[in-house]
């Protein structure tokens, strides 16, 4: 068993990958970087990833436009668990090196931007060098021979490159939070947990904002509510977009059942992404209209109509 | 065979079944008037009729409260058939009167009100004696010594009782039309035909409007047009009301199936009344997205993706 | 100042426009009874009359077609008030009758269909005989030589004639309420008092299920509620709907006057017959979102921005 | 006057800023480039630039967050102008080079990423160099001693550079667009051209899909369309979203005027970001309901019901 991530190693996603299979018990499968999430989830559709973990939201941010789109493109792909890592970054160093001899700093342009108010205090003067991730960035520092003396990383990037850790969670907001998906082939579904999520994105007939109305009253006339409703351009021209949608529940359950089946009929696209366990375990709270039972008592009841 | 009619016979009731039996080819069966609606679908509840005749819907009063009560109060019932009558009253007397004659006429009260333009022109001094019926005036008026010399009676009156039209067609409204339903027990439905009605009366869970929007997104989600609504008070209390709905469609139909169960889950009480063809004969016009086909392809990738 | 009221007199439309001049004391003045709901309203509209009261809806038949049609045929009416009246039927007779005596009886067939209960089981033997009201089936038995002993009317209409009462309260249904409203011409609007109601009649643009929606999301995004929503027949054939509605709130609060001209703007034909104090009293519950001050809020807040 | 815009210098945001210039005849303008889109923003509101021009929506990745969330931020400005600019990537050289000679390049990894397939196919061997931007690439190049031969940039920034284009138009995709639009305070409302859109972000009160559809109602019901809506995390939370949305038409004509308070009145927070004309310059098209004739009409109607 072998489980592919955005790369490059010692990221966030790693530290999500690695939360996971601690979780489900099987730190002994093998973790593989991969270049970006398309490469990532091409493997797994290929074959050659038992699983490959992407980020796919971001509080600050959003939804991640790469993973969704590349989720988008596979559509042999599912997700089956997700899991929330907090984003911290750190300033590392080569051991015996000092603040005060910051003279030049590197990470990606992102994390830069996540950590001016912490570097105008402490580095108002440190020269600042792009990076293509944070990670390379403390790799870059611990093996090669560069123009600067700390990386802006994740603590997993300093640890594992045997860097120092000069300061910890130098962040301007301490409350970001990035959530990962694990992605495989559609074997088979999670079964429900009661706590569950589903995700799908479609694209609709038209673009008028009656279309998005249609779209939401599939979900709502059937009492399912969604945690993240994000639009997406189609790509093909500016103000074309398509839905990528979080449900609360299971595909399992019928009232999720019925409005993907209404989806799927007023949309131009429908593509379902999995049901898999919310990381935060709550219960979805069903009204009692929409439970399993009420469904199955209205169905008792036009069997007995129908004759 | 016999079949029930809201009496007393010769009304426009009897002419709608003859109507219907005309048409259905079984003019050998036993016609008999009834003394209510009520006890008319009492009968055929009871097994005692192959089934009853009752009017539903006037197109100057709309919905026929004594019949839609009735309907609803008799769970075992469904409608079948139904058919439009053209409402046309002439003046009638015994063989030999002249309209000069007449200083006295009698019909039930509804009768007197809709042909007021006529009687204030050519009757202005005539008095007017109330019946229970307008077929009752006719009868009696050929039967008993009273004390009118003409009745306002449908034309199968005046036929049936031996009397002579004196002015024909003299209701104020010439577009005057009622809608009949036959009605018989559950046993069988009528097979669909692609011009189908589907008639139910639904109690609300709450008076709020809200819950009428919600009751009217259930049809309308799935494609389903509505071509009655009316309110109908429960009985318990000014302002409460349930709702007699005539939808277009049939509930072997999947989409008029869904939309049935919909409502069944959100409403406090839902009653099937029949799906039966309707009287015009016009297809049903089904959005692409709400065929069965639809709703097939839908099932189908439902039954893929959960595995 | 006089007051028409559906006549006859003693009838339960004379008890609710006593009702409503007590409740304004004014029995000083003039009551007059007329033939019909439409020849009342005629009458105040010509300036005839201050004002008239007529039934506009009845807890077991629902709307009073004959009041809302005409209603809706004058367009220079409004009503001001409203009163409930409970509908008690005494047995009267005349002075010195005993119930035993009683061999035939006389009453409105409504009456007559409300009592049959009570009938069957004291009065099991006794004839029937129509009348065209209750109040003249009493009026008769005072006053000329009727072949009956007894009638079935109001408590008042018995009062009246000086008839006694052989058996009080002797409905089927011991709470059938029926509503009246006074009907004045449109020269004053009352004033809101918070627990008013206005009512109102819309022709939709098309009689699709999905025109009834859009009619009732014009009231739901404002957040005004509905007490009644009637569906009544335009007259021009079956099938074809125009809408009575009673809203809770007056039309001088902004969120009724927004759903009113929205309403405006996509009805077919609407008309405002009112906004008046609720015979209940109850105030109206108004969502924070919806009050005159969020209204007002808005309008500052959008002036703003348009600078 | 001096417009700044988001830079460095001769980038695709240099181009648009030039192209309005143009097209206002206000060439003569000075044109700052600026640190940031929030930098920008923040002259514009500190009075120390006339507007700025930043990206607020690409083609392929939806909605640019820097852009919206700075434009959240500072409450007081405005947009007063839109234009759309074709994303174009050159492969720039000093004179001189061959494209045989690029043994390494440099660029922003966006640019890297969206270059791919030309890349793979012209330069599979090159070694990649990341750079803060493309305009950088370009100018470090003509004017430092670096280890690239080659950046991946705008032609804007080869012709400022000096620099020679090796190949035109090497991005994967041909169809990318860039939306940008003029920023400044709220001191005058650009007219209304019957060809506008109106910008806005909207947070719910609550994050349950009913409040997202109560939202788009309050479009809907007055008839006005959106052309984007896309969810902004408000960076509270995961799963906590606000929506950013164009709508069309201009906030002077009624239809939108009431939406946008009908929307103040249910968000938690509502920020106008301008009406302003559209780049495409398509007229839109309002549903004769819902026209300034429409509303006046129905706004007459209530002063007159209202007395």
């Amino acid at each position: 068993m072998s489980f592919g991530y955005l790369g490059p190693e010692a990221t966030f996603t790693e530290a999500a990958l690695i939360q996971l299979l601690t979780a489900h018990d099987r730190m002994d499968a093998a973790r593989r970087p991969m270049r970006s999430a398309d490469a990532a989830l091409a493997a797994v559709a290929a074959g050659e990833l038992t699983g490959a973990v992407v980020p796919i939201e971001n509080s600050l941010e959003g939804g991640v436009p790469a993973t969704l789109d590349a989720l988008t493109q596979h559509g042999q792909l599912q997700i089956v668990a997700e899991t929330v890592v907090r984003v911290r970054f750190v300033l590392a160093a080569k051991p015996g090196t000092e603040l005060a001899q910051v003279t030049a700093f590197s990470t990606h342009p992102h994390a830069e931007a996540q950590t001016r108010a912490w570097l105008s205090e402490h580095l108002p003067e440190a020269h600042y060098i792009p990076a293509a991730s944070t990670a390379a960035a403390a790799r870059d520092l611990a093996e090669s021979d560069v123009d600067y003396q700390a990386a802006i990383c994740p603590a997993l990037a300093a640890e594992r490159y045997g860097l120092t850790v000069l300061a910890d969670d130098i962040g301007d907001r301490k409350d970001a939070d990035t959530r990962f998906v694990l992605v495989s082939t559609k074997r088979e579904l999670p079964a429900p947990t009661g706590a569950d999520k589903t995700t799908l994105v479609a694209a609709l007939a038209s673009d008028r904002a009656g279309a998005l109305l249609e779209l939401l009253e599939q979900f709502s006339t059937r009492g399912v509510n969604l945690s993240r409703i994000e639009s997406r351009p189609t790509g093909d021209g500016l103000g074309l977009y398509q839905f990528s949608i979080d449900a609360q529940g299971h595909v399992a359950e019928p009232r999720m059942a019925e409005a993907l089946t209404g989806v799927h009929r007023i949309a131009r696209r429908l593509q379902f992404l999995g049901s898999y366990p919310s990381a935060d375990g709550e219960k979805v709270i069903v009204d009692p209209d929409m439970t399993a039972q009420a469904f199955t008592a209205a169905a008792d009841w036009l069997a007995e109509i129908r004759g």
